[in-house]
């Protein structure tokens, strides 16, 4: 039976970048070597390497000016590497709370300077974007989560001020298209939209650095990683070829556009869905509605194990929602086709049948 | 033409090891999934991380008392966080220095505490492992670094003191017996031994932790990933899949105690060849030769591209020396076949015929 991989992340990617990442470790283009033994420095990986960073300059229009990274340990080490590296002890920074991965975020920056936040939705349980708001003129950045898997929000437009954004784009990079000269930092795990877990996307503007005087360990530090080209210490080899291949794919299948495209259509069948169907109720205020992740919940709870069974007999994987939301969550990344999305609405609609 | 890996790393892996890993790709267990598509918050990943630990736990004796976590950013990383979270600001540790790796190693500890560097080998080289020091009583851990891939050496036994060892084992975990009991941290980018790059094992004793008063971000602290074992944000998944895989070929060829034994056989062909052959020298002094990276020169220097050719023509990959050593050098990790050793010597054989 066909799997529709709706896990939230790690999270489905597609079947070519599968079928590629596996001969890959077979045999790298016939150099008689798996991706999994060569060394970073050979030149089979320093082209991997620099396809990796050009393609998403060229997929995500990032200006100059803009260096891009590939670092280890998550989006949840930026939390922390954001305000280490760019936040000065006596400065003021602004954030804005629409979810765990923002309080997150939040907590971790307070411990090196002035953390604001200007603006919080936890009050609706997360369940819409907070839209006023006032930007203090000497934050030295504002940072937002762009996109919040767990209760299904998204920004549809960014926070208008002057000051430099910093963003966790982790759950939807390369899911459309964005104005990175805006951003003074975009950090994203790769592991939704871009590729496997283990290794995370940093786009930084070279003028938010060197800005903070205090005493940063190499691997913490952007200036070191920009000066060894990601390279400063043994990156996440086989982690940065699979992004490459997904981003390779995103290109050969239109890019950021075409996808954008083709993400609105795949969450518009699913929310309108949802509102039709007298069984369920969506999570999130329509305007803030997650093209991403998909939350919604049953009128009767008791029916949620039943719900639960017949999505697993029709191969619609990884549909529970999350413990803080209950419900239903189903993530419709990029590599999710429209077929998947057709599948799952199809057993909504059995699902009324059965007990409507 | 079958290609012998000598990568110092990222380095060979068994065969059977990408065929695994290649097919858990496509289909990981007959799931329908892909390893990097599943959630690691899912069944089947808990259950491969619970399968590494314990198979780690296993092959190492890890004692109880002591806690394995699976973090990312490499052992660069753990240059820092070991005395992040491990020495007092007004508390001192005692460092080994025997090359690039413990020099950084030095450097990066250096912002947390006094550091006392007890010995070094800088003056000869890095080219033998130092054995006259003294530790100071008052050390709260000796630092060393049990194999430098650079120069090719390798500590024979270990400090002997009372005070708890902390050691990067990143080129020769898993490659002999060792007793872990002694060792307060024992960290390891998986890269060479024990997996791909983009994991770093880490063992720590418990009573290590807590002595330190200082603020640690959530993903510096050891505490905060032994709460959360190793989960508090998304793990490397595919890298701890492969780690498991390479540590369950280990177990079924013997585990480490005959793996030790291959590795003393496979090091003393390539060596006994070294001083034989009147073409090469060897880096390092006879005692401190390591098992892992065989390092030679050759009288003339300038037949080095010459023997590089002829290195390639028979398939023996990655034998160029580290531009700090020059000359030539034969990472022979536990997944190098004895045959891949022998492939080499008849290269050197046939070069010493050709030029000699």
């Amino acid at each position: 039976m066909k799997v529709h991989n709706f896990s939230a992340g790690p999270s489905i990617l597609p079947q070519p970048v599968f079928q590629q990442a596996s001969q890959g470790i077979l045999d790298l283009n016939g150099s008689g070597l798996s991706i999994l033994e060569i060394s970073h420095r050979s030149k089979a990986f320093i082209e991997i390497h620099e396809k990796a960073k050009s393609l998403a300059k060229e997929l995500l229009s990032v200006p100059d000016g803009h260096q891009i990274l590939f670092l280890a340990g998550g989006a949840s080490s930026q939390f922390f590497m954001s305000a280490l590296n760019c936040l000065p002890q006596n400065g003021k920074a602004a954030y804005l709370d629409t979810g765990s991965w923002s309080s997150k975020a939040i907590k971790e920056a307070k411990r090196y300077g002035q953390v604001e936040v200007i603006a919080s939705s936890k009050e609706s349980g997360y369940r819409h974007i907070p839209k006023d708001y006032i930007v203090p003129n000497d934050a030295v950045y504002v940072h937002f989560t762009s996109n919040n898997t767990i209760a299904g929000t998204q920004y549809k437009s960014f926070p208008e001020c002057s000051n430099p954004l910093v963003c966790d784009m982790s759950s939807d990079i390369l899911s459309r298209p964005v104005d990175v000269s805006r951003f003074g930092i975009i950090y994203a795990g790769a592991q939704k939209n871009m590729g496997p877990a283990g290794v995370t996307l940093v786009i930084v503007r070279e003028d938010m650095l060197g800005k903070v005087d205090r005493d940063i360990p190499s691997m913490l530090d952007y200036q070191v990683h920009i000066k060894g080209d990601s390279m400063f210490n043994t990156p996440p080899v086989f982690p940065i070829y699979v992004s490459l291949l997904t981003m390779q794919w995103l290109k050969e299948n239109g890019g950021v556009l075409a996808v954008a495209k083709r993400n609105e259509e795949k969450a518009s069948i699913l929310y309108e869905e949802i509102d039709r169907n007298g069984m369920f109720i969506p999570v999130v205020e329509k305007s803030d509605r997650s093209l991403m992740n998909v939350t919604f919940l049953l009128k009767d709870a008791s029916h949620e194990a039943a719900f639960l069974n017949l999505c697993k007999e029709a191969g619609c994987d990884g549909v529970k929602g999350h413990r803080s939301v209950g419900g239903f969550r189903a993530s419709i990344y990029n590599a999710m086709p429209l077929e998947g999305v057709q599948a799952l609405v199809e057993v909504m609609q059995k699902f009324e049948e059965q007990k409507g």
